[in-house]
């Protein structure tokens, strides 16, 4: 049943919850469906539809509980417990990315990172620990990791994504400015800020006159 | 001319380049059109239909000279010199990207920082010194930055992002979990890495029989 949720209607309930832990910090109880919608800059029959799906309906005079809906979501994604992620490759991104997630967010938890580098062995950073490649496999099953996000150099992403999906890995957030290629079971969410960059400063360039 | 060229051919180009100075780095002075496109997963004619968009065509006995080639694209982006970007809040996921862009990429140098902040004013993080947001009119006027980085938190971001439009720029990457609403002829890139960490860690969930 949960399989059969569309791809990006996981993408919206999850911004649908951080939304809703918003509102409930602002110490309400209760929210409409067209706030919701208002607040993601979406549909209220889009935010109805999704939360359909996950089989969640509100009451239409007081809208949607939010302490329910939330639980509903969490439910549904089944990260109540927070997910533990590993990183690989410890260079400046992968350092900016264990201090995100690891500075007191609840959900995401860096848990493991790995970088051939052997000066950073035994390091932690932001709480996290670096290990040598070799214990992968191993920190992969103690933990039961299935998702990594990848901060190797372009060069060396192929290799190693295919070496996670080795051992067990199914979900990759890969920051490596190059495209995987990985059995199609294999989630793969790419983050090229490089390009984003580059791309926004062109359509941002001042026009002059030619 | 210029403005003619789709928004996401400029995406394209802008990863052929960074593919081509690759294929330049092994010693190779020419590359075939279905090379470029193995790369990048693509077909050679989407390859050689963007190159023609920017008035590039190569050789097809030698295929594209790569100095040459990558040579257009620069001087179609326009970013020979570099891009200079300023970025808005100096947290964590602010700092990563300080170091991640200031550490001897050429391209693109983060040249301002703002922040609220009075405890970090005057402070130089990566190369690049952290000013209050009262100087960003002066700091955008003397540089001429048109792009900027946002890493404000996501209660902060529609604001700090009007303030930015009002002074000048015309290119925003956003990180902070919120959707902006601003004038048409902004171009915004939304990067929500929890977002995506979430969504791909319940893609990877280890399947359970329920």
């Amino acid at each position: 049943m949960k399989d059969k949720i569309p791809n990006k209607t996981i993408e919206r309930i999850i911004q649908y919850r951080r939304c809703l832990e918003q509102i409930q910090k602002e110490g309400r109880s209760h929210v409409f469906s067209h706030e919701l919608a208002a607040h993601q800059r979406r549909s209220s029959a889009q935010v109805r539809r999704d939360l359909m799906l996950i089989g969640y309906s509100g009451s239409t005079s007081k809208g949607y509980n939010i302490a329910n809906l939330i639980q509903t979501i969490t439910h549904t994604l089944n990260d109540q417990e927070g997910l533990r992620v590993v990183l690989i490759g410890v260079g400046h991104l992968g350092k900016a990315i264990l201090s995100y997630f690891n500075a007191g967010r609840a959900k995401i938890k860096v848990v493991a990172a790995i970088d051939a580098d052997s000066q950073k062995f035994g390091r932690v950073i932001s709480g996290c620990p670096v290990s040598p490649p070799e214990q992968l496999e191993q920190i992969l099953l103690k933990q039961t990791i299935s998702t990594a996000i990848l901060t190797v150099p372009a060069a060396a992403a192929q290799e190693v994504a295919e070496r996670l999906v080795h051992e067990g890995i199914r979900g990759i957030v890969n920051f490596a400015p190059v495209k995987l290629k990985l059995p199609p079971f294999i989630h793969v969410e790419q983050v090229d800020i490089t390009t984003l960059l580059e791309k926004t400063a062109f359509m941002a360039r001042p026009k002059t006159i030619t």
